[in-house]
């Protein structure tokens, strides 16, 4: 999630827990988890259920956000007794099992679903209430439930989720949770992963099975970038604080607006020509010599300050007409600018900013495939335009980015999936290569 | 200055008019300079003026900023019948000659001072009373003066320029003129470029000869990143929108700080913290395994979002604890947000940001040495140990940034030089080298 730190490889066992074999228990990191239960995931003929309204029951506020999206898992019959959560900077990310109960398809679905960090409360009430569930429907003791927690708020709550729920909390790997997820959406969901364009909009992947390398930008509050060479093999190269807590701070205070989705709704709204700075202001046309077009955006924001100061000395002179002064229409305005142009101006820097440094991650570590995660691109679609854009743009349209549909679950879903034994999957996403090579050395 | 755009090199002289040959007429692009006038600025013993308080005549206003570093030209006797402005979004910046007129000393001096590009009035102005004055001293006819015209507003202000000042305006491409102002400080004036960081404060780099390849970061309301190859050899390979109009915008919306030097000076008194998300606030500690220091800035304002909503459910709690009243002591505040907090939040995450793209670029282009220019600098401490910060950590040490005392007017030097005879200078600065080696293969 941070910007700037020393990267540090994790091909190094001695630095990094996550690459010490699991059998090596002399070894094994305090924090490791425990043997996993004995429970398989089956994903065969697993599906995206799409736009389906939840009618969940339990906690439905706004501090609750539901996806309508689903994966349905109709061979699944084992029990699951494990909920995993990743809780970041801004939001708490859960992914829970549920049997398809009342229904005659079967087998049962992963749901998905987000709280605001700081009502983390209300996060650990709702496992009280999966773990209360399942108690009567599985019959199992309430120790044996398991909450398998990454992100940060793994180490800041896990005193808190103890003492509240009385079960088992583990605590993973951010980035190795990420990584995990990633490369099960990648390999084993049918229409996850997709690129997008305005001209073609959400163009589905194919699943692939030789998906290494590859890097993985993560957007959330602040933003990672990690490159991934095989099956756990992963390392931080970069990242930039400039991220979705960056886009939602500042337009929390200059636009009032109070929720993530209301702020992209006024992007959506708004022209950015309105406060930034084009190469035409600057030029009064292009800069041809260099490609620059005159809609090119010389500046974000860069308007704001010289017609303050124009409006300023107008006002000055007594003059009232560049204040800004009923000039907004129907629009709130912010002194004499648009809520809107704003919110669309910072949403426009910010996706740009991470797509380029996306871009010369990627080319310093010789990586072709570039996939987007995090809870800052919600499926918006001006946001996946810009960061597709900025790619093609910089690489010449040798890049492609990805998307994925459920790009703020990575590191709840790869949390999930550690607690599971090894080579389960189709497509064995999940098995530890890089272990079975050092065993097959031997 | 501005974001995107398809870079293109200058290598090729057909889409690049500063390529040509100058002594191949026919050829000649409409806008190229005409024949340089028959003076030769001497730059023996050339020096900068230190700290000296100027008594110059003339516009003097808070419209107007005259730089305290004039430099000294001890040798330099011919007349010089011309001036040079770089006009940027933002800033116009102007480069003057001036004899040492009422001295022993001899010689003369160049004066730098800019004023705000929405005054471009008063800088015409100024240039029509150096025109008047060089009349009087020179007795040359007024059609003799000369304005050397770079940036933008070289072709926006074009006609104005003209009609005003009834004498002969030049236009010189942006990016040539940073690069011959930055050529001739790098190798011809002592005690111009320095490193700088809190250990150890400007230290002077000795002047080099062999001075390329390098990369030229520019800093103005938007930023250019030039890759310069060799003398006018050189091509923009990148830049960001992210630059000083994004800083001075969005703190004079959220501070009402009404000039740079305001902004620079809050940020000194703040504490990013306010308003940042530090890797401690999402972990609770540090994220050792990948080297993530506590104090690590995760989210560049990722508090502001948080704490908003904690004060609003507070208030609607009918608590006023966390509302922010009377929390700010002396401080004037944004809601519950100091703004010395938010200048410096935002006077790192910009700085960062260009230093960790400009390290990529000097990465992908193979470029060891990293000049950071444009008015954004100011010469402030905070800003320049920034920067100078993010090359040392993201090439671990291997690349150092550098700095100049008159960072803000390398194109307006540049676009002043350019009205020189070729091969003048005292450790050939300005020779056309790639002219010289096409000419002895003949």
């Amino acid at each position: 999630m941070p910007a700037p730190e020393k990267p540090v490889t994790n091909e190094d066992g001695k630095q990094d827990s996550s690459a010490i074999a699991e059998d090596d228990a002399a070894v094994r990191p305090p924090r490791a988890p425990p043997i996993p239960a004995s429970v398989k995931i089956n994903v065969e003929g697993a599906f995206i259920v799409d736009d389906e309204m939840n009618t969940k029951n339990g906690t439905a506020n706004e501090h609750v956000h539901w996806e309508h999206k689903d994966i349905r898992l109709p061979y699944h019959t084992d029990v699951v007794s494990h909920v995993a959560v990743d809780i970041g900077g801004t939001l708490a990310k859960l992914v829970y099992f549920s049997r398809e109960t009342g229904s005659t398809h079967g087998g049962g679905r992963l749901n998905f679903l987000n709280f605001e960090t700081d009502r983390i409360d209300l996060c650990i009430d709702f496992i009280q209430e999966l773990k209360k569930k399942q108690l009567k429907l599985n019959g199992s003791t309430p120790q044996e439930l398991c909450v398998m927690a990454t992100g940060g708020g793994a180490y800041k709550f896990y005193n808190r989720m103890k003492e509240v729920l009385h079960v088992d909390v583990v605590q993973e790997d951010e980035m190795e949770c990420l990584i995990i997820g990633l490369d099960f959406f990648i390999t084993e969901i049918p229409r996850e992963v997709f690129t997008y364009s305005e001209e073609e909009p959400m163009q589905f992947a194919e699943a692939r099975s030789d998906i290494y390398p590859y890097l993985l930008v993560n957007i959330g509050s602040g933003v990672s970038m990690v490159k991934v060479s095989g099956p756990r093999e992963f390392q931080r190269v970069g990242g930039t604080s400039l991220g979705g807590g960056t886009f939602w701070g500042i337009l929390s205070l200059l636009t009032g607006a109070r929720t993530f989705d209301e702020m992209l709704r006024l992007a959506e709204e708004g022209d950015n020509a309105g406060v930034d700075m084009l190469v035409g202001d600057i030029y009064g046309s292009g800069y041809s010599k260099i490609g620059l077009k005159s809609t090119t955006i010389a500046s974000t924001f860069g308007k704001v300050f010289r017609m303050k100061r124009l409006a300023e000395r107008h006002a000055e002179d007594g003059e009232g007409l560049f204040n800004g002064d009923n000039l907004g229409g129907d629009h709130e305005m912010q002194g004499q600018f648009k809520i809107e142009d704003m919110a669309r101006s910072l949403l426009y820097a910010i996706s740009n900013n991470i797509g380029q440094i996306a871009y010369l991650q990627s080319e310093k570590h010789n990586l072709r495939h570039i996939y987007f995660g995090g809870s800052f691109i919600r499926g918006h679609t001006q946001t996946m335009n810009t960061l597709s854009y900025a790619i093609k743009f910089w690489s010449k349209g040798e890049k492609q980015a990805y998307f994925l549909r459920h790009e703020g679950y990575l590191g709840a879903v790869g949390a999930f999936l550690k607690r599971q034994p090894k080579n389960w999957g189709r497509r064995n996403s999940f098995d530890d290569i890089r272990l079975t090579k050092v065993m097959s050395k031997e």
